[in-house]
């Protein structure tokens, strides 16, 4: 740092470091504005190619990230940046805090069976597939190493699904609703299994032995804290928000709201949870409870306030995501993408087996298959969290669970789900008949898929 | 048992600080919703009172920072926080480019020669007063100390004034447009001053002596600074944002605007310049340039999308700087109150006499020397800046600038000016006649009232 500053040769530069306001260097600002930038450029580019932003910011992160590989080595601060990774995962919190206020307790319960068997079976599937994927690429690593990678497997982002299914005016379909309502309780039961995963990784750490009492503790303690947070949100937030209600400010709303996330966020990382699960059931929260005891535009206006806010932040850990990604990893030899092509195939594979899961007959399995394919955003945060989690090697050094070459083939697998999607999407659908109950797209069904492309494409 | 799960569960909370996505401390979460929820609820306190939203906040830092008092050391960590006091000063940036948003240049030549004056004399008087009152009470300081205090007076903060004008019915006299004309030029002169006083501790600190030439070094490469930001934005922006208004997202404008501020206020550091400076830069930019080239909407969206953003952010800053308040510091002795107080009189004698700069005949001299008084949120920002600034001491040691005695007895003169505002702007109306020249609130006044109301009450 003190070097670089030294390099550019002038006393104001070294000085302005330790001047401002609070010793945070301005490079910091350069930084932000440059992801920014490449964010929002990237996310047009493949908005106008059909695909979800998200997946252009991830893309634009990549690329400025392996600047280095064409001599720039600028942007290699940033990886590593205090302020940024704060930031990014601030925009986390919040891309979790909205998918909760996105989910709705009572929608989950009534998509129906079909729904939550292919939800369960989509978990448990691909789960088993990740783990043999990366024990078998990775036998060197810890074999809690190569259960989060299963888990990594688990969750699925139904965005470009969602998209591509309005594209075609399939969204009231019996198999749009089935992939819609799975995806919701992919979400719920994928955070389940983080939890799980990521307790048992440091219940280990600890240097206590992994036994069934453990994962029953922590499965326990998650539901506990989501039901529990919903119980006394339920009790709790009417009588507030009405208060809150009777404020004026616009911001009032806004700051409680995000007060509750990051409370929640912070009451989930007490009891041992990740974060993102307390920002999560703080949407859920002051989704089910308040809104209805407030002017009817409140809820509405929480989640427009919250925009703005998500629009900054969230392309931030998108890009970050993207900046960790070394492409030298790929081009070091066959193995890390092999292993990417095999995490991908797995994740296919495991989606179309649960697909069998469904319930009904005469329906598009293929189609529901294909559509829970994508693992996007979820995918991506499962990775930040393993590649931040530390387990002791054989050494007894700590290492993380997910380290660089395994972070960027899961990487390579989440870009990958994305881009196949809507091409066997389409042809799932041209290769059969009109499904046989196809309704005009349900205001439910358009709900709920405008939620998931909005969480991809901001 | 119970014992061992305390262990436990002490394990977990060490654990999940180091697991956390990218090692940034969860306790940090936590420490933002309580500084949100108490700058939100004393906002509305103060608000109730007719005081600004901005005072309240200040007030509930000074309450919040001061609970070790009465044996609660639980926030003592967020006074040095990394992550908290970085987001505090990205609000400060939002802050003054909103401010720079709100100066419309053209306005500000339109002020006529008796704001002009009122501004000039009103940043020169204080400036001198603030030095003199500085150098009295705290002779143990370096000179520049006493001028950075001298700097700390100069700047209005009319958000109060109008407010008061505004429910008085007097913001068509000839006396509020003078008033709110001569705190645009004040704002502009203010942040010179503050780039001058700046440069010439940064230029000692790297011990240069300095000269004159030194001083029209700085105040050479300030002007040029914006002038140049504004010239180039003339010539680049539009284009760029012609572009902008073809793509489609919203979230597109906001970003780049963003991007724009930060990165203006990374070349305004990396000249020597105030971070501020630059966010203010582009804020003038934005406004001058471009938005006449971009459908009518636009500049509306931006700072509407804008609010939000600094609904969450700026109230942190202000929330920090009270929390850095130590109130032990005035009980040690009368030192401290003294100078506070000896500083709020400067500050409103100073501006008394600016007032005898208007130009014209029959104007309510002590209306215009009594709206003038305020010096909220610009005093504050400076303040935070001087708390940074280093300069070595008698024994070669760095101190900082405003050391935490005077910080606290800058925060009770910002305080106060701002209280004594509407009684005595009130009385100096009702003792006169109705101005000459009153004229209904015209729609330019409104405005800038509007405007400098909204800075305040956040």
């Amino acid at each position: 740092m003190r070097l670089r500053l030294v390099m550019l040769g002038t006393a104001a530069v070294v000085l302005c470091g330790a001047a401002a306001p609070h010793g945070f260097s301005p490079s910091v600002l350069i930084g932000i504005a440059v992801m920014l930038v490449v964010a929002k450029l990237c996310g047009e580019v493949f908005e106008k190619l059909n695909q979800p932003a998200v997946l252009g910011e991830l893309v634009g992160g990549i690329l400025l990230g392996n600047l280095a590989l064409v001599g720039l080595g600028i942007i290699e601060p940033l990886k590593t940046d205090q302020i940024i990774a704060a930031l990014a995962e601030i925009g986390l919190l919040i891309l979790l805090f909205e998918v909760g206020l996105e989910t709705n307790l009572r929608e989950m319960l009534e998509v129906g069976w079909s729904a939550l068997l292919v939800g369960v079976a989509g978990v448990i599937v691909p789960f088993l597939l990740g783990w043999a994927v990366a024990a078998y690429f990775t036998p060197g690593e810890a074999q809690l190493s190569h259960i989060f990678i299963g888990a990594i497997l688990c969750a699925t982002s139904v965005g470009i699904t969602a998209r591509v299914l309005k594209d075609l005016g399939k969204l009231g379909t019996r198999e749009a609703r089935i992939i819609l309502g799975a995806a919701i309780i992919d979400d719920v039961l994928g955070l389940l299994v983080l939890a799980v995963v990521r307790g048992a990784i440091e219940a280990t750490g600890a240097g206590a032995t992994l036994s069934v009492a453990t994962i029953a503790h922590i499965i326990a303690k998650a539901l506990a804290f989501l039901v529990g947070a919903v119980v006394v949100g339920q009790l709790v937030m009417p009588r507030l928000f009405r208060g809150v209600g009777r404020l004026e400010g616009r911001g009032v709303l806004l700051a409680l709201a995000i007060s509750l996330c990051f409370a929640l966020a912070w009451a989930a990382a007490l009891v041992g949870l990740a974060p993102i699960i307390g920002a999560f059931a703080a949407g859920i929260v002051l989704d089910e409870v308040h809104f209805e005891h407030l002017p009817e535009h409140t809820q509405h206006d929480l989640q427009e306030l919250l925009q703005p806010v998500s629009l900054l932040l969230v392309p931030l850990f998108f890009v970050l995501m993207g900046l960790k990604v070394d492409l030298r990893a790929f081009a070091a030899g066959p193995g890390v993408l092999g292993f990417a092509l095999a995490l991908t195939v797995a994740a296919i594979i495991g989606k179309q087996i649960c697909s069998l899961a469904v319930a009904e007959r005469k329906i598009n399995r293929l189609a529901v298959g294909f559509g829970m394919i994508p693992r996007g955003e979820v995918g991506l945060i499962f990775a930040g969290i393993g590649a931040a989690l530390m387990l002791p090697n054989a050494a007894g050094a700590p290492v993380p669970v997910i380290n660089s070459n395994t972070f960027s083939a899961v990487v390579l697998m989440v870009v990958l789900t994305t881009l196949v999607t809507p091409p066997l999407l389409k042809w799932s659908f041209a290769n059969r008949p009109r499904s046989p109950d196809q309704a005009p797209d349900s205001v439910a069904a358009q709900k709920i898929a405008d939620e998931n492309i909005e969480r991809t494409s901001r």
